[in-house]
């Protein structure tokens, strides 16, 4: 861990650091009431709420030797945010719950705070609350909430064969840039960052479902594991055009560098939170959006249409796998 | 930990033991969407929402040879549904985090999913969504939803001096509990199963709300504790009246027996999740609330007009304190 000069959380408390973490953040107008009570409460204007959490934890989901703290929690807030706007909903607010030693710098959790308010406000959110707690590693467990505005939620049940799938967002940059990562190379910053600090396309979620697409997900464990979610809920196949997905300069030339297969990143690999979706053949795809596949009758996900072998994704648990 | 037979999360992977712990669970009509998706989307009728977060760490906040896997699920759906309880809102909708070693047995998260889906569904409201990943400790991180109903939230800062102070629920039985488990003793279960699953006064948030209350607040920190929170945002003093708040029988004796004062588990024990508020004079006190003081002019929480020494409650990082 990196281990900036001054105080713990031991030296000065639970409730300072809470007490940092929030004050002086803004709130937006659909905070109506904020940090300070037991529970917050925030609007949800057509009388839903979309919620939907994810937990990072230290050695596994991020490093401080990679990542500074602000970083971890910009990730935190764009892991959780992808997954609302996949169900076409727009984030509006978050809580927290931070786990740490009672060795660990005042100044992480600063920078962890610091993150998460920043990257929401930049997308028009709050954050609302939050508890702190003792653990023996860092924790960071975010839950958003998202505004659905009156659109139908986009589930993962609802393709049908016929239906175009189109991407929003890039695969492939954030596996590109943990390996860069884990071999030392600092070549290509933007793959690192890519890593570091996931961009979601968090305005294409609202616009599918505007558009009347018939399912979408998030693209958080692999493109090909995450499209196999969405067959396996609606009882469909999918089949990629490897041409609509080809590595760019920049993954090729990694790809070249570090002895490895771009199409491995771009197929399999995960934290990119790209979002994937069904459209009907007839609906013009929405800013943001590019066709990379159709559905058809059958289950699994094939490219150009043969099966790939392997697990085409990563699991949380299996020996080996990710990090 | 208990190390029940049989398979490890390791040996069946994430996604398993989370189809295991969502499966056949009823959900509410306030679940629009459930789990299986990107994002749940459960009602928030009167256009607003709840929100409260918790975690809870294995050796902090639970331990297995103390607490069943199941009641430390009950016990973390406690622990949340009284935070949005105390705003005046009915828990509708759990969001859980878990982290745990892969070593862990596929039982211990089998029995927390179950209990908190029993204690969900014994309160009307739904898990809707979760994330599962490795950790090096057993990590709950719940959080819950609450709808209003068309009522005022309820907040710490709005107490007035000449309010008087109520209690729904009983405070000091989870310490004595607590006391009880370190000290090996088994001779008063009901504080034992106090300490391991609190049953905050649920409906008595809303009751609040609804006859008027100017402020509410979960019991978690301890009485003293928790009240000089209403004070602090409210600008008030509160004084509680012993003869309010006397131990009862099976107290005084766990005392006796403990060689302990049951004072200090009355006025500065954690986790019985009671529920305090502040009622303008004229309202009659709705079912489960009887009065324990008076607020006043000036600052912090005195009983029988004395100020308290000592912490009135515990932090989670200072040295020492709580478990």
């Amino acid at each position: 861990m990196t281990n900036p000069s001054g105080p713990t959380v031991a030296d000065i408390g639970e409730f300072p650091v809470i007490e940092r973490a929030v004050r002086a953040r803004r709130q937006p107008d659909s905070t109506l009431v904020g940090p300070g009570h037991d529970a917050a409460v925030v609007t949800a204007s057509d009388g839903r709420i979309a919620i939907s959490t994810d937990m990072l934890v230290e050695g596994r989901h991020f490093r401080f030797d990679w990542s500074s703290p602000e970083e971890v929690g910009r990730k935190a807030v764009a892991q959780n945010g992808a997954d609302v706007a996949a169900v076409g909903a727009r984030p509006t607010a978050f809580v927290v719950g931070l786990g740490c030693p009672p060795e660990t710098p005042v100044a992480v959790l600063d920078g962890i705070s610091a993150g998460i308010g920043e990257a929401a406000e930049e997308i028009g959110a709050g954050v609302v609350g939050g508890d702190l707690v003792q653990a023996g590693q860092v924790i960071v467990s975010v839950t958003v909430l998202g505004e659905l505005d009156g659109r139908p939620p986009l589930l993962r049940s609802t393709a049908r064969p016929g239906d175009v799938v189109a991407l929003a967002g890039r695969t492939g940059r954030s596996a590109a840039g943990l390996a860069l990562l884990l071999s030392g190379n600092r070549d290509f910053p933007e793959l690192v960052a890519a890593h570091r600090v996931p961009t979601p396309p968090y305005a294409a979620g609202p616009a599918a479902a505007a558009a009347g697409a018939h399912a979408c997900t998030d693209i958080s464990d692999g493109l090909v594991a995450d499209l196999e979610h969405i067959c396996t809920a609606s009882e469909v196949a999918i089949d990629l055009d490897s041409g609509a997905l080809a590595p760019d300069t920049q993954l090729r030339e990694t790809g070249r560098v570090l002895a490895a297969d771009p199409w491995e990143w771009i197929l399999t690999g995960g934290e990119d939170h790209a979002l994937g979706a069904c459209f009907p053949r007839e609906v013009a795809l929405p800013d943001g959006w590019r066709p990379i596949g159709v559905v058809l009758e059958g289950s699994g996900v094939t490219v150009d249409g043969q099966r790939r072998d392997g697990s085409g994704g990563w699991e949380s648990f299996a020996a080996g796998a990710g990090h």
